[in-house]
């Protein structure tokens, strides 16, 4: 693509870099930032800067925080004595989103997965044993991906946590709300029907 | 959505105000951003701040620039004899990108449109008028979007430059290439027959 100005190039090429942007989307948004006036274009690049340069994590649950310790750890609203442990920042805001869950997070960083050199140390487990073991919590849900290394990683924290006396659940699986049958994988369907549930009325 | 951190919110905002962005989208790119360094980071908002602020017009033909006149006015080695007026800058990316252009351009900043409000004063029209008259322009090809508004201000231009003695063209109208001649409206179609062209092997 042509431009007359390296400025306007090295805009392009920075949204560019983006996932899922290409040249052509990231021109458009080029052309809409420079009809803005100069304040909003420095309020969003602010917005972005600031994002990266003061986002702390979270020294209980490791989840991104403005502070020291996040919202939901220092909400004593909140219950306390269950933890919720996800592998990233999306399962949190997507459970969040639920707004069925009270209890706290403890969030892994990932699984382990050897094909990747992912081992248990690279992973927040050493903390997530220190909170069951000192902060009096009952029950710990693992929301973990339902995938080969998924499962190992709960087999995995499920051997440690054992000794602590902590109640170990897993998210229930089954097929989908609004889904249908039909469609719902081999595994999933024989899974749904191995533990099925008591009709309620 | 919830979002754990004013800071992640306030990015997410950014993103989101974007033409064509939504909050899932912008919380993609937010989380791509979490992961890259802090100093890629503030490269990309700087790039777009300094686009927004130090961004210059062509005090010649009004294109975005980075000093006062832009790179292809300066151009001693294109042609300027030849004026191609166009609404707008994506216009001139997009004959920049055939490579078939050697001339300078002129960008009006729209077309006339009084349902809209915009009249002949709103428009760069007195620059062009005046570079027509001095810089021993010789041909002037109107290039502007085929609507009404567009060849409304080509009758406008026209009547303002007929006395100054200058050449003056449009661009060819008809069916494109590769389009299917069934698909071709039949403005275009009926156009492209009455202005049909002797067969050049």
């Amino acid at each position: 693509m042509h431009f007359s100005s390296k400025l306007i190039e090295d805009a392009v090429n920075a949204f560019a870099s983006l996932p899922g942007i290409g040249k052509k989307t990231a021109l458009r948004l080029v052309l809409h930032l420079l009809k803005q006036n100069t304040e909003a274009v420095e309020g969003f690049g602010k917005a972005i800067v600031a994002m990266r340069k003061d986002i702390k994590f979270c020294s209980h649950c490791h989840n991104i925080s403005d502070h020291d310790v996040c919202a939901i750890c220092s909400n004593k609203a909140r219950d306390h004595e269950t933890l919720c442990v996800v592998e990233s920042l999306r399962d949190i805001m997507a459970i969040e989103n639920t707004g069925q869950f009270r209890g706290l997070y403890h969030l892994l960083g990932g699984v382990i997965s050897p094909l990747e050199g992912v081992g248990p140390d690279d992973l927040n487990i050493e903390t997530l044993l220190g909170r069951v073991d000192k902060t009096g919590v009952k029950e710990v849900i693992m929301a973990l991906s339902p995938t080969i290394e998924g499962d190992t990683t709960v087999f995995y924290l499920n051997k440690k946590l054992v000794p602590l006396g902590v109640k170990i659940s897993t998210l229930a699986r089954g097929i989908s709300f609004g889904g249908e049958l039909e469609y719902a994988d081999e595994l999933t369907l024989a899974r749904s029907i191995a533990a099925r549930v008591p009709y309620e009325k």
